[in-house]
């Protein structure tokens, strides 16, 4: 260990999902944003492990009724919210997902500790439904951001609108598809930190494409689809090490179906041909052809720990628009933006030196 | 199409699981086994598809008492059963999982048919928890064989020996990690098909680990975790495609980590080495450190399509034993039979020619 090459500042990228963000609410997704990455940069500049840097930025990120995550999010076919939310993280290695709360980090944190040294029982890595409900709440974790009682009323009223859509159905009555209620494919908030020792996490939370039938999980509580994080000793020099982290955002059928997150956060090469290799691949990938959309977008973040300053994100997606923010030590402020997709291709990908 | 060779003949292969297999329930596992292989192979010879074959065989193995899914299964932490099955094909080209129910097949095929056409909405890969129970009832589905009315005598007082364990505690109660219960364990069975024309179906069903916490998710309802199936292009002769089937089991968490039937599925090389690769990696993977003890096993069925006969099926697993069972359709009875562990290595691997 002592000859690994230390890393220097720490990095934090976050997102608001990709779908289409309406120019109303430009500056609440932004203020979203920026909020969440100083709440993630306070914890790692006070010492805090980068899974608890996610977690308080995707808290910030729950918090804002704009997104579809926690308090503002898409109610399912009976009107009520259902979350999916996980994280990973390098140090401890470990994954935690919960359908239908918000305690994912306590699943991942539980997890870390392994059997119980009493009883031989192997912790769960994935609760979902009510089970995962009474664990959070008996292990002490607020589950309030999903309850039916922090329901918004943008939420409810767009809940109405479409199930009378679906009542009267017809051709022309279409919920999803239109640019109008492209909102409704919007999924997921995420992030992505790295610390000063280069320990990486990354987390989603989701709550789901609206009208979706109870009890659907997406891809933001599925192993490898909605994040991933890991640290692996470089192969170009073996003091050195890579931290990649990524998270991930779209149609949960399509990201599930194709392990978009580990698909791209175990490609080689620059951070721009990766993300362009690995959409052109979701974009292809002929088990998806009974969908005529397809929709995700991704933040990948990467760090090699080689004693230089210096981490590169990078932002991809095939929808209308997809919000990102990010932040490093260096910086005095994080940016926020809105990146609208160019007509002129099926993806649209940044690559940002941090 | 035309230019693809024809297959010849027909494959099955199923499993009861990688665990403990007590000398005296042999004649039961291998009985259940058997009409397994008979109820699959009586579907594809009748022209049903790989994955009618799959489902078939799955419902036999269900209605066992003596394996852990369907009728028979580990109880939960509150005494209640909870199963995990997924199903994946190459034809319809899909994946459908449920936490909670035995309804996999159903919700491929619904998943197959692709966004609703009246309302854009995309159906669902993964169903949970009542949600899942209540789409399965009104789908037609019957759930029965997860029901509470279907526990067994044994999964009963197996349950109560457990709980009084677990509550009088201390260092010489372990529930799980003796030979004794390493039963405990014992997770899944599975079946993989291909059928005539090459098309590949393969399919988990899992009771869980006994006194799972309720809403704990295992590797049988996690894409790429428990099962795989896939129809390619072979490298050697494009006019050749190769089919590839696997069911994974063992304990969930170690397996959904590994994501081990898409790894192993995708491999290249002779079945002997494919399998042996796969394991030294599961059996080396760091990120397991946390587990003393590495518990999985599998099935892989594999066939090139090039106009002759014969597939091959590997059976590895790093547990005490493991069940499995085969017929094609050049074979006038089943075989199924309990391998048992080699003490000389980590994993016990066959390979056999059908």
């Amino acid at each position: 260990m002592s000859d690994l090459k230390a890393n220097v500042g720490y990095y934090v990228a976050v997102h608001v999902g990709a779908g289409y963000h309406g120019k109303n609410k430009e500056r609440e997704y932004k203020a979203a944003m920026k909020n969440a990455c100083r709440a993630a940069a306070e914890q790692l500049r006070s010492g805090g492990s980068a899974s608890n840097a996610v977690e308080s930025a995707i808290r910030v990120l729950e918090d804002s009724p704009a997104t579809n995550a926690g308090i503002g999010s898409n109610l399912n076919r009976l009107g009520l919210v259902e979350c999916d939310a996980s994280i990973m993280s390098s140090q401890p290695d470990g994954f935690g997902a919960i359908g239908a709360s918000t305690a994912a980090h306590a699943v991942l944190r539980n997890y870390c500790k392994g059997p119980d040294p009493s009883t031989g029982l192997v912790p769960p890595m994935f609760l979902v439904g009510e089970g995962a409900d009474s664990w959070a709440t008996g292990n002490g974790v607020a589950t309030d951001r999903c309850s039916r009682h922090k329901i918004t009323e943008e939420a409810l009223s767009k809940y109405s609108r479409y199930m009378d859509r679906i009542s009267t159905s017809g051709e022309s009555s279409k919920v999803a598809g239109s640019s109008e209620d492209v909102d409704l494919q919007m999924d997921t908030v995420g992030a992505v930190c790295i610390d000063r020792w280069g320990e990486v996490s990354a987390g989603v939370s989701s709550g789901g494409i609206a009208l979706k039938l109870p009890g659907r999980v997406g891809e933001a509580a599925m192993f490898g689809c909605g994040c991933w994080a890991e640290k692996t000793v470089s192969k170009v020099d073996p003091r050195e090490t890579l931290s990649t982290g990524c998270s991930v955002t779209g149609t949960g059928e399509q990201i599930m179906r194709t392990l978009l997150a580990r698909d791209c956060a175990q490609r080689d090469g620059d951070i721009f041909s990766v993300l362009s290799e690995c959409f052109e691949n979701f974009n292809s990938t002929r088990s998806l052809a009974v969908f005529k959309q397809r929709s995700a977008g991704l933040i990948l973040l990467r760090k090699v720990c080689d004693g230089s300053d210096g981490a590169e994100l990078g932002v991809a997606h095939t929808t209308h628009s997809m919000g990102y923010g990010y932040m490093s030590e260096a910086m005095s402020q994080p940016v926020a933006k809105i990146s609208r997709k160019s007509e002129a291709s099926d993806t649209t990908v940044s690559a940002i030196r941090l």
